[in-house]
């Protein structure tokens, strides 16, 4: 994905907001993702590696290759493998759709919070299974934010909610993607698909999620578009900061927030 | 709850439904409820014993009271238990804001579909919670139409779905109390609460779910209160027949539906 296409940004903010995500989310995402030693597997839109070091980590006889489009990015993984002494990852610049690797390079295809960002996401999975030898696998992580729904109620914050995903639509990506991931890889070709949710359920019983995920995760992707939402009339600035008010009011003692991210497999 | 406030009816049609509903979500729901053999077992809020049954077989041990106030629903799930040979239950007819039982009579209490027909849910978990004794447990399920989201997506469906949600407020219920349960039951006094979501995913890999909960469960209840939403023009019949049409739709081969049902446990 591009700098201007890329919905959240580059900023070192959205860099840490990226973290904190990955960090909360590492078991409930990753934990069942475990390449065998030696196994060749390319993770397909690594960003800024958030992801790359959780499946680095699980797989640490692996050999990764992470591809990207932005150079920015690579840099920024480059920086974050290094800094946590991963040496099983290879980083390449290379556009998804269009990837200069041998027939059956890879014995397994990771992406985690891609797809969302393109325009022809069946497309991407079509073009990517060439690259897989023949039983491999893809993995395919995305999240929605049309699961996400909260107590208190708000109209307000559901409309600042619709408005970060009718901004991702207008960009060309899709920010309800996760509920369409099962027919989404099985017509690309894959078989035996199978697609778990992963639901993020956050109550007062969970402080670190209600910070975690709530505030600095969802809610803080929320505010990050607020100017630019603002700018262009989708909502008045008085409505969309009563929305990320109402957002804050879940993470309350008395407030619960759900979430939920899908996770698909299937093979070639 | 009284026949008139019961927004789902009292035919037969409903009573089949209820029992379709219950056999495929059983185990989502119940596989974790155990109760030690000889332990006391308050049901408040049996209605027509689709639950009873469930309840029954999963701990034959224990001694179980079920209640409701309705006469009507009592009788079904008397014939019900007594269809399956179940032999642990008592029925009696009860209103569950004024239970005639000795403090601490039950060392667990359980509800299961009740408090969404509430206008005051949290007194309801007040009102019981003297007929339990120190450390018994409560748990409660309930769902959250507020929770479901499908693909394809569908403004006329989810209007359609608010529609109820709409309906069961007026009749003095709450359809969105799933996601509630953490501070509702926190706060009618209960210790230590734990609520975990259950989804129901589905997608073409599970033709058993498509069939027995996104058409004969969820669909079958939004499309039960057609008439009524029609009558009293909260849609269009025109609007309203698309929006059933399109949750049809949703259980064709690249269709998806999600739901989440809430479970919580707490005790004194």
């Amino acid at each position: 994905m591009s700098g201007r296409n890329y919905v959240h940004g580059y900023t070192q903010r959205e860099a840490d907001r990226l973290s904190d995500q990955a960090e909360t989310l590492t078991g409930l995402l990753h934990s069942d993702t475990r390449y065998p030693a030696g196994s060749r597997v390319l993770e397909a839109g690594c960003g800024t590696g958030a992801q790359t070091v959780i499946l680095a980590h699980n797989s640490l006889g692996a050999r990764i290759t992470s591809v990207d489009i932005s150079e920015v990015s690579l840099d920024q993984a480059r920086k974050r493998v290094l800094g946590e002494g991963i040496t099983n990852v290879t980083f390449e610049a290379g556009d998804i759709f269009n990837l200069r690797y041998d027939p059956e390079s890879f014995d397994h295809i990771f992406l985690c919070f891609v797809l969302e960002h393109l325009a022809e996401p069946r497309r991407a999975l079509e073009r990517l299974r060439p690259l897989l030898r023949e039983g491999g696998t893809i993995t395919v992580i995305e999240g929605d934010h049309g699961s996400a729904y909260f107590h208190p109620d708000s109209a307000y914050a559901r409309r600042a909610i619709g408005c970060l995903v009718d901004l991702q639509w207008e960009i060309g990506g899709n920010a309800l993607i996760g509920r369409q991931l099962y027919p989404l890889v099985a017509s690309a070709g894959y078989r035996g698909v199978c697609v778990s949710p992963r639901m993020v359920y956050v109550d007062a019983s969970r402080p670190d999620l209600v910070e975690g995920f709530t505030r600095l995760t969802f809610t803080a992707m929320v505010e990050g578009v607020g100017n630019y939402v603002v700018s262009r009339g989708a909502m008045s600035r008085e409505d969309w900061e009563q929305g990320v008010r109402d957002l804050h009011r879940t993470c309350e003692p008395d407030g619960v927030f759900c979430y939920t991210f899908f996770k698909a497999m299937g093979r070639k």
